[in-house]
């Protein structure tokens, strides 16, 4: 976990109110979950290695005395991610929620990873989610609403890959894995991007699957660029519904896109949790190959909270790679107004000094007080380049001197 | 700890804007420290009855499996409050930060208390604190400020208390109590609104102080309802600059404040934490007792932390209990834009309500989607009691009907 110095958070906020405000114009309602939740809650989640990383808070006082041994020791825990956080909440709160629930969510999430270049123990989400609509069209608001807001930060050339988990598992079947065995194909195959071809089948043999098959699957995904093509491969063993909502979102989405984005299916795409149920979709950046938000739809989920099948799918930012990308472009000047400070002398009294700030401040700028220090030149120099475009020193009859900003720098 | 509903949440969200803002155009910058900090650190901060109250973190893998006993399981705990971890933030980073440091901190803290009623085991403070200024202009700086962020939040007439704890040192010297144990005395002080002047002697004496020391201070501070009058009792106990002080942010604030709300010298005033070593503050709103917000000066604290003394004091607002006052007074309807709700035929195609959504959008407006169900009537009714003031169901070739808004409820 690390310390965020004034520039990047102000970087942060920005961006973060950029992604609100669009997230809102969507018809999206904000929502907050506590950063606690019951540790058998978090355990139960289907959220695959990341339960491993959990934050356990210890028992207090007579709880932790009667704690008989080192799995009792804790009942509490850190959120991991904030779709299982989201789904307690809807189960808790349903009936004091709007339905169809379009819930924005945005927090820190917590995971003891080992430290590495950019990665954080603790990280920050932003996740939209649509719960209670069973039909693409809530695919399709995710897509549309996510890539604006990833506009809005000044991030172009988007690609969203998207795939369907039913065409995932057809495929394992298809080409001749055990099906009870899927989900440790998929997760070789989710490194194809990084590994390649050879690496994947690699893994898949190393994990006792067969050859064959793992060459099969290599070979089908190799030719199938569109879901057409991997239609025609996989045939019956996928529901004629799903290829008709892939096409949907595919459809739908580009006539709206207008150029803002790419969408392409990706029978490649397998997104790492084990809750999917049905499309899945991530975005990338520019030529990099890691993505910047991702999700999916988790129909099944909802059920082991509340006892009934609650439709829900969501997208999320990956908000730490975002701000990694945006303070590569540098400062988020755009995100100031005017700031001005103003060196007085203490000795002098306040009022006037007092009095002009409280002028600029209504005139919306932001004025930062100074008392004047012995070595008046380097203090000044200090603030300009601290990025204050306006310096005045205010005098004993409260005149303000202002400095003339330096050659090429002046912006007003 | 408790979920946050949508209504409430819009509300905090804009009431957090607000206090941002004006806390930036005061010259403020934000920062963030992680949630999570080392145990030695919060346990070493004077933070008197809130370090009980820590959520301690169980330690991981090897560890905690060579944690000898219940005091080794952890080595990591939530934060308590926002003033520890920024001090050990400033020790850790000041040399890239400005100087003075006048930063603004917004977030979660986590306390283990007892449940009841209006008090949360997680809940948000937004502080300011103004680290590097010795002088009593940083005071100045802080009330002004803070009263400037609640009175932005509509909160009318505010009275923020001032004291000294070092007029507080000496009014228990003074009264014949034992030095060494002032702090004892401070904290039935501090109960002097809630159980009065009887309650206060009760305790007292059954902590073991003189009964005529008790006494004493009860009539003094009766007695000196202003800094003059107390200064006339403890004469040379008190620093010719303490009174000076105090005195000179009694003019300035009442010179600035112009009627928006009232300074008042409290004698009687404590505050809780044992780190404050000179000016200490709050803040009431109306008739209530109970502070909205409170702060002091913390000059000793820092030189824990990085071997040399630094001046530091800041300003808290108890969010919460701010946004209980707000959420008394109803929705927060003037944060929100002007909200669309469009009720389409999933089975009409999409196209044309995304576009007349993109539209909508692009003037500012907030615009949820719905697919029409079954009962039309019952969803329109539904969306009118959300809150949607503009509803319009969407017809087969693209077409718009309007929703007239109910009699009496006709808004724009």
């Amino acid at each position: 976990m690390r310390d965020v110095l004034p520039e990047e958070v102000a970087l942060r906020d920005w961006a973060l109110a950029q992604i609100l405000a669009v997230y809102r114009r969507h018809g999206f309602v904000h929502i907050e979950t506590p950063a606690v939740e019951s540790l058998r809650l978090l355990l139960r989640s289907d959220g695959g290695e990341n339960e491993k990383l959990i934050y356990k808070i210890l028992k207090r006082g007579e709880k932790l005395a009667a704690a008989g041994g080192a799995e009792e020791l804790a009942d509490l825990g850190l959120r991991f991610d904030l779709t299982v956080p989201l789904v307690r909440y809807y189960a808790h709160n349903h009936a004091r929620l709007p339905q169809p629930l379009k819930a924005i969510q945005i927090g820190p999430v917590w995971r003891a990873e080992r430290p590495q270049q950019g990665r954080y123990r603790q990280f920050t989400q932003c996740d939209i989610d649509i719960l209670g609509v069973a039909s693409e069209v809530a695919e399709i608001e995710l897509i549309l609403a996510t890539t604006e807001a990833l506009a809005a930060l000044g991030l172009k050339d988007l690609t969203v890959r998207l795939n369907d988990r039913r065409v995932l598992t057809a495929l394992v079947g298809h080409c001749g894995f055990d099906p009870a065995r899927a989900g440790s194909v998929f997760i070789a195959l989710d490194k194809l991007d990084k590994v390649g071809r050879d690496g994947v089948a690699t893994e898949l043999r190393e994990a006792g699957h067969p050859v064959d098959a793992a060459d099969r699957m290599l070979d089908v995904l190799a030719s199938s660029a569109t879901p057409a093509a991997l239609r025609a491969r996989l045939g019956a063993r996928v529901d004629e519904g799903v290829w008709r909502g892939l096409q949907r979102i595919l459809d739908t989405v580009e006539t709206q896109a207008a150029g803002r984005f790419r969408l392409v299916f990706d029978a490649t795409l397998v997104r790492g949790m084990g809750y999917y149920t049905g499309p899945i979709f991530e975005v990338q950046h520019g030529g990099g190959t890691s993505s910047i938000a991702g999700g999916g739809r988790y129909d099944r989920m909802i059920s082991k909270f509340m006892g009934r099948d609650v439709p829900a799918t969501g997208f999320s930012i990956g908000f730490e790679r975002v701000i990694s990308i945006l303070l590569e472009r540098g400062p988020a000047s755009e995100a100031d107004g005017e700031r001005v400070a103003l060196v007085f002398d203490e000795a002098e009294g306040l009022g006037p000094v007092l009095a002009l700030a409280r002028d600029l401040r209504e005139q919306g700028k932001a004025v930062l007080l100074e008392t004047r220090t012995k070595r008046l030149g380097k203090q000044l120099q200090d603030l300009e380049t601290r990025g204050f475009r306006k310096i005045g020193v205010v005098g004993a009859d409260g005149a303000v001197e202002w400095r003339a900003p330096r050659a090429g720098e002046a912006r007003t």
